[in-house]
């Protein structure tokens, strides 16, 4: 491989060569605080939720990409340089990165040190624990100066990169001994600060970014590194940062350990302050104390590694195709639990700030992951459901933070309500756990309009039968599966977006064969389940709503050679062959076969091959967005 | 001076050192198009709203400061360097900026090679012109490399850093001789384009920017630059750039001019193409018409210091005092000029994205620029009442592209409608323009409820007589002058802003002594314009609220020995010796002394000693924020 291998004792992926086509990342914790790290320790903290408590600063879409991170600096000499080769990018004798389940390891040579940085959330601990370790593999004793660096954010990563009038104004932190506190707006409406610690006294630190890197610096070449010595700046205002100083003298052969520690505190308003302005640190010092030796540490990362052969001893196989094993056994179910953490929220392509957790997404990445924490997966389950309305419409998005429906983002996505069978027949598969049905759940989280979870998937299946249209398919509401396909929405006011934008749901015609198909596929699941716990005559009406819709879907949904994709506001055909251009989709084609919808007459087979040999010319079909045509060469 | 002088002869600043301890910016443009440039070429431009038509991308609070630009790099050999500096950083021989009035010079000097870069937006064009003249000082002859930068922004500055699921999927350019067009959503539902061209042939150009940069380097060291040949890429989707390359050979003392223009265009939808998804480009190449010879360009300048000529000459003083002289004569009133065309909305401070024009601020602003061009003036008025609501609330903002009240804002700041009196009738003491009284003017942009600029100035002065507290003092609503005294805002959700989080305006007695003496102050105009215009009744009335308010003031406002500034929610003074912090405020003492209140029991004489005295300790008095209390060290 050309930028790394993968190390299957280990279940890690190795990098050997910084540079990589694109940032390649990692996802660490797994409950309560996450990090995002790159292969050259780009990346950024967050408790809960990375648009309302993001803890350290990240920068999208930069030049250089990637930057800002959890950074260490080491001098030797003249010489400058990181482990993780960004941000300084000297050269380095060798450079490793290893991406294992929930931690990453940074490992940069030169000039005879090894620098190792391990990075990792341990379990049930609100803070990323960072252990340094620094060897001296030279014949002569090395007198190295390291600095760590993280750059605070302003808590709210949205306003934090908006409104300077504000944000220049309120940076607070506080400083004692070896431990930098973010406070901002502590004082004011927060109950929670930050704290970045090194488990040695230190020679120095700084918190005032511009003193730390100067005016015209990039994160490459810090000044204060440059010039050998911190200021011990502390930050009023403008941007706090944390980076400690260390001088660390090492003889040939030695090695030293150092444990840095990047945490969140949530404090009781009547315990917030230790005296007048000073926070109270006890909950800080308690997270500091648990890794203040490498040995802890170490136990530590024993414990999570100890808890990720347990969720993955749960399923395995042994295919004798060691590339089948390595994604079955490892790869796709660590992605498959890291989705369920972060439920797309955050990533290097989503920023953390413009959506939540999404009601389909979080529905269909549960079967995914159900089988290796089935109380998560509960608990999730209740989670979404209780964002539901009582007709079974949902909102499209909410906040992992408040678990309130995202009201920016609205709701009117026809498809979502039916993910929630999809979810909660996964969960009862996997666990047997019919319990869960007569739990009781709000809508949109009001307990006064509460109810059963098997009342929230009725509704579900019942918001399809109540939206039909005039073919006797599913009204679209503002969108499917396929948000691009906004089928009721012509606004000309370009400064809306798309999928925000008033469009015609009241009134509107237009249909979705691909939610008809989805509809049939968990529709039926429904009925199984109703019969299994013995709601007969629930199953019978709804066995009645199924064909309806497959009757419907043959009748208006077939286009002789294949399934249409809908129809518009206008009631016109899309994805027929009475159109010009976008002519054929493939999300109905698969739900309608998953559906096994007109299998008698060989509608599936046909409706497949057609779209095998619209593949082959290359021409006409689109997968998303109708306005990637062919001429933008994005079609398949 | 350490970074530079002022050129009284031209109106210009002149720095001379790159190195300023903040990038030192200028404004351009003063109608429709804007940009903000610093002294080292960065900044990005807009058309009327920098949040929803950026044009270029700029990067706020960045590591390093002031990042992406109007960039130019020089390949001389292997040295590469910018004529601002930066973005390269590579040492000049020599540096200059001269800010003049809307348009900025940039020299540099390196190895006998002189790069002048002119920036200005001509008057009445969407458009900035960039002329960069290259100097072969040298004996030697020079082969030269030229390339020019900006990065295209996706038109919402907002969404343009959060949505990158969506941006980086969308961006599209078109290519065409030295033309390089931004045409991004153009297909979907904008009328806008934009464009980048060079007067003369390209030996090469970029347009998409990992190809430009690579993707680990910064504006200080692009790839193709080092590289030294362009890669002609176009960009599909990630993010499209403009860059230029040119090849220029300069014999010994030889000049040549390029004229780089950057421009907006939008087109009516029935003639936005020019052929199947090729843009229609008549207005962009009219436009480059304009400007594509340097003598076109010096015309050009020309005209518009001609223009600032006539403004400033409107005005002046010749004091004797040199410094006096170039504050009154140039720069108060270039200032008074951007702050009326930015508004605040835009600066190095204001990211363009988090606030429109404000209705408090549009007014004042207007006292300082009315006398340069009352036409503008009056029109701007018309605007900021249009927002107004029927009752005399208002909008606190409003967005200059559709003029319509920002409701992510909202209103009830009740100090904002008495600055309707002050702007109104500073315009007319200047113009002598009654007319004005007679417009128009809808309210809340809504011309089925339209009404007279007079009845309008009426519901201004009504708002406060309607809107008593207890004391008979004005109800603060949501705030007053000083924003972030909320004295109804008790929210502990640290996710709400303090601006807009939902305060106890309905019930709350929450009263505003600054508010009171605004009222007495702008009352008495409001007394003045009806007397002057023959509504004795209206005028009578109203100077009996005006009294009563001064009674007010006297009896419930004033503290024994200053005004106090305000009674809270729960009617508790604030701004008293009784307040064991913020015992004294200064906009109280302020405006009830320029209203003259209780001069006959020298009241303000008193209250200004009293200011006096607690600035004389350094002791008590709270400027703006209370939550910069003494250990702050904001006191003053």
């Amino acid at each position: 491989m050309k930028y790394g291998y993968f190390d299957d004792r280990n279940r890690e992926y190795v990098i050997t060569n910084p540079r990589t086509p694109w940032p390649w990342i990692n996802y660490l914790g797994n409950e309560d605080f996450f990090s995002l790290i790159s292969n050259t320790a780009g990346g950024y903290s967050f408790y809960k939720d990375a648009k309302f408590r993001r803890l350290t600063r990240y920068r999208y879409n930069n030049v250089p990409t990637d930057s800002g991170g959890k950074y260490f600096y080491i001098k030797d000499g003249e010489n400058i340089w990181s482990p993780g080769w960004k941000p300084c990018k000297t050269e380095l004798d060798q450079y490793e990165c290893r991406h294992g389940m929930n931690y990453t390891i940074l490992k940069g040579d030169r000039d005879g040190v090894t620098a190792e940085v391990l990075y990792f959330v341990p379990l049930k601990t609100w803070a990323e624990v960072q252990k340094v370790t620094l060897t001296n593999n030279s014949h002569q004793p090395k007198k190295l100066k390291l600095y760590s660096f993280v750059e605070w954010c302003l808590w709210n990563a949205a306003s934090d990169m908006e409104n300077f009038q504000r944000n220049f104004s309120t940076g607070e932190v506080e400083i004692e001994g070896s431990v930098i506190y973010h406070k901002t707006e502590y004082k004011e409406r927060r109950d929670h600060y930050a704290f970045f610690s090194v488990n040695t006294p230190v020679q120095g630190f700084d918190t005032d970014r511009e003193s730390f890197f100067g005016l015209y610096n990039g994160f490459d070449e810090p000044q204060v590194v440059a010039e050998g010595k911190p200021r011990n700046s502390e930050a009023h205002g403008w941007s706090p940062i944390a980076s400690h100083y260390l001088e660390v003298e090492l003889q040939p052969g030695e090695s030293k350990d150092f444990v840095f520690v990047l945490g969140y505190v949530e404090n009781k308003s009547e315990e917030k302050w230790e005296s007048k302005n000073v926070i109270n640190k006890r909950k800080a010092k308690e997270t500091i104390a648990r890794f203040d030796t490498s040995r802890k540490v170490d136990d530590a990362l024993a414990d999570l590694r100890h808890y990720w052969d347990n969720l993955l001893n749960v399923f395995s196989v042994d295919s004798g195709d060691e590339k089948l094993d390595r994604m079955v056994n490892i790869w796709n179910q660590y992605q498959c639990m890291i989705t369920f953490c972060f439920s797309r929220s955050a990533s290097y392509f989503e920023s953390g700030i413009g959506r939540g957790m999404g009601f389909r997404d979080s529905n269909q990445d549960l079967i995914g992951f159900v089988h290796q924490i089935p109380e998560r997966a509960r608990e999730r389950i209740i989670d979404i459901a209780s964002t539901q309305f009582p007709d079974g419409g949902c909102y499209h998005q909410y906040q992992p933070l408040t678990k309130r429906g995202n009201n920016d983002i609205g709701g009117g996505f026809n498809d979502d309500p039916l993910w929630l069978i999809l979810g909660t027949t996964s969960y009862i598969k996997e666990t047997g756990d019919f319990d869960i049905l007569d739990e009781m759940v709000p809508f949109d989280n009001d307990p006064t309009i509460i109810s059963s979870l098997l009342d929230h998937l009725t509704v579900s299946f019942n918001h399809v039968v109540n939206n039909l249209g005039p073919h006797g398919l599913p009204l679209i509401g503002r969108a499917d599966w396929n948000d691009c396909l906004n089928l009721n929405c012509f606004s000309n006011d370009p400064n809306e977006s798309f999928q925000t934008t008033e469009n015609k749901t009241h009134g509107s015609v237009a249909e979705s064969v691909m939610i008809a198909g989805l509809f049939v596929v968990y529709g039926r699941e429904y009925i199984t389940l109703c019969r299994r716990i013995g709601k007969t005559d629930e199953a019978n009406l709804a066995q009645i709503q199924v064909d309806l819709m497959i009757g419907a879907i043959k009748e208006h949904g077939w286009d002789g050679d294949w399934f249409i994709r809908a129809y518009d506001f206008y009631g016109h055909k899309v994805g027929s062959k009475e159109n010009e251009e976008a002519k054929i989709f493939i999300e109905s084609q698969g739900w309608c076969t998953m559906a096994g919808i007109g299998k008698e007459e060989n509608m599936n087979v046909k409706a497949l091959d057609s779209v095998k040999e619209l593949l082959d010319c290359e021409h006409g079909i689109v997968l998303n967005n109708p306005a990637f045509t062919k001429d933008r060469k994005s079609v398949v």
